[in-house]
């Protein structure tokens, strides 16, 4: 693996914006990496949140130019035997904590390779036990960003024995396609695991068993106030309200059923 | 139009910090244009709410060096027929939704040429009709901070079509200036409509006809707790509290109308 | 003193990421130092409290690299006579009002040159009263990061007449270490003012005269739910829920009693 260097670091963490957590992550990558550019995703996870986590930075991480190194943690078995990690493919980089983190990431495995960070070297001296991400983390990403190959880093390890959590996927039969909630984003919009492809503009949708009409092209198709499907920004089947907040007017959490009948089908 | 490129681009929308939206964005204008600068002005805007995101913009933007890319999406209408616009003046540049949220940005407007963003040429490649802050705008203000010239990427437009909110000005007589709240900021302090140059220090300021005091030169002027009128730092008459919350105080909001008599009427 | 550039900014206030403060001051810095890069540390501190912001500036700013200026703004006397000042070390720069924000970082007095920044030609032209962020700091952060010398922005002045709040040390004896609490962060997790070098793994501890267990390495170490102290990624002892808020859980807030008994005291 040929020694290259990178321009952008992205940061997602449940660390906030109070504490200057952020800020020491930031100040340690730049310290061995003073050209990065660093961007954050998001520091606004629930704490401990490692699920609503994995989906946002699936969703987000390759809208970055290739070669951009995004380090995630959100790690509540810090200090504990959860193994830190490094996974490389052509075009990305993560760094962070085997704990599902990187589980939807993973679904293209044969892109990854992974490495166990175990080559203290490459550490902050006397790194604490609660704050990986500013001593084990930050430093390995700015070495890694000035230009350290992942092999100096770590040791490389089998994928297959990486923790990942079960991605659920739609049931898809002649007449209909059934899946479920998997993110509530901050307009309070319901996002399913069912693709575009499966489904068809116009196809009824249903949440719980209870009609939430048909699966329109944008919020403003119905008036402000008025519960509608579409195909989201992420290119799954998601439920809202037009100036409103779909997860309080449906009274629906992350696991709700949601059915999609097959536009073929309808009578 | 010569070509030219920017180092500079600011964000300013409500998708506020949790999903990774902003983060997108600044992906895909990364993607297009990566030697540029990325500044957050905010992404805590009440969902949809496009009339204090002109109010933050207009007082905002021109603290930035000239040259610089503002990107503005609070776009409850994203994917209906409201129009994609860039406006182009020879100091700064404005990309967004045609909502009405560069109703102040446009109140000088000789200084601006209006262009429709009607060239997909320039978008992502089959843009989602909910995310157009990630799949319009971001391309488009990548490309323009890469060098390519307005014309290219959209048709000029009449400045005169613009959707434009009416922006309430004071009156002014001579007895009294009599104007509103506008915005009211983080710390709850009440901000007018009424410019520093139409009012005197020392004048008496009143709410709703409740006195709040004479205009005082800063809020330490009072005691803690105090309420005090005094020329913001943005060049108004506002209302607050030392220390405290001034919306809360006086239980007053927006358009609410603040009267402050003219320094020489006073008895 | 050699006039020198800098190529990093950081910035702490109150101002939160809603109405466009910071990025006003961000703007002002950029104009005078284009090539900067700027990063926040936290701009959610609770209005006013300089005694947070003196804690999380001092535990923050060392972890950027050497030549890094800090502008600081939680600034309740903005306006008043309260001083605005210039703090430069051989390695970090600090840039903000004397009223305590930096009680923690001048503890290493010896290390500090301080300057008063009464020289208007550094300013923005005709400052506000409620804004020097924006209208002092900027500015003066700006032409300090192009190279301008310290002793132009300002006048030396005797570091022993600054403000500072009284820094609380613990009391130790052969028994016990007996501290206080003195930050709590956003996990709610309780830092206390006992340095990691006082006290030993396995001690037990007590807050208000209450147990709370001993001396853990990571709050993975005890089961999600359980309380437990350990020490802390600054270095200081602190208590906290595995999974939880140790603030609610504890029922405990600022200036709490915190007892370690001395290991080779315990029976």
């Amino acid at each position: 693996m040929a020694s290259q260097s990178y321009q952008f670091v992205t940061l997602t963490t449940d660390f906030g914006h109070f504490d200057g957590f952020v800020a020491c992550v930031k100040g340690v990558i730049l310290s061995y990496a003073p050209k990065v550019s660093i961007f954050d995703i998001s520091h606004e996870v629930k704490p401990f949140d490692v699920q609503s986590t994995a989906w946002i930075i699936h969703n987000t991480y390759s809208y970055f130019p290739k070669g951009t190194i995004h380090v995630v943690v959100v790690d509540p078995g810090v200090g504990t035997c959860r193994r830190p990690l490094l996974l490389v493919s052509k075009d990305h980089i993560f760094i962070g904590p085997d704990n599902g983190v990187f589980s939807y990431v993973l679904e293209d495995k044969e892109r990854w390779q992974a490495f166990l960070l175990n080559n203290p070297e490459y550490y902050l001296q006397e790194p604490s036990a609660t704050f990986h991400g500013r001593d084990i983390f930050a430093p390995v990403a700015g070495h890694i960003a000035s230009g350290v190959a992942p092999k100096l880093v770590g040791a490389p390890i089998d994928l297959d024995t990486l923790v990942r959590f079960s991605v659920s996927e739609p049931l898809i039969t002649d007449q209909s396609v059934i899946g479920e909630i998997t993110y509530i984003d901050r307009f309070g919009n319901l996002i399913t695991n069912i693709d575009a492809a499966s489904v068809s503009l116009g196809a009824p949708v249903f949440i719980n068993g209870k009609s939430v009409g048909t699966i329109a092209t944008t919020y403003g198709s119905v008036k402000v106030g008025q519960i509608t499907a579409l195909i989201g920004s992420h290119g799954y089947v998601e439920i809202g309200v037009n100036g409103g907040r779909g997860d309080l007017a449906l009274g629906v959490g992350l696991g709700a059923q949601v059915l999609v009948q097959v536009a073929d089908q309808i009578p």
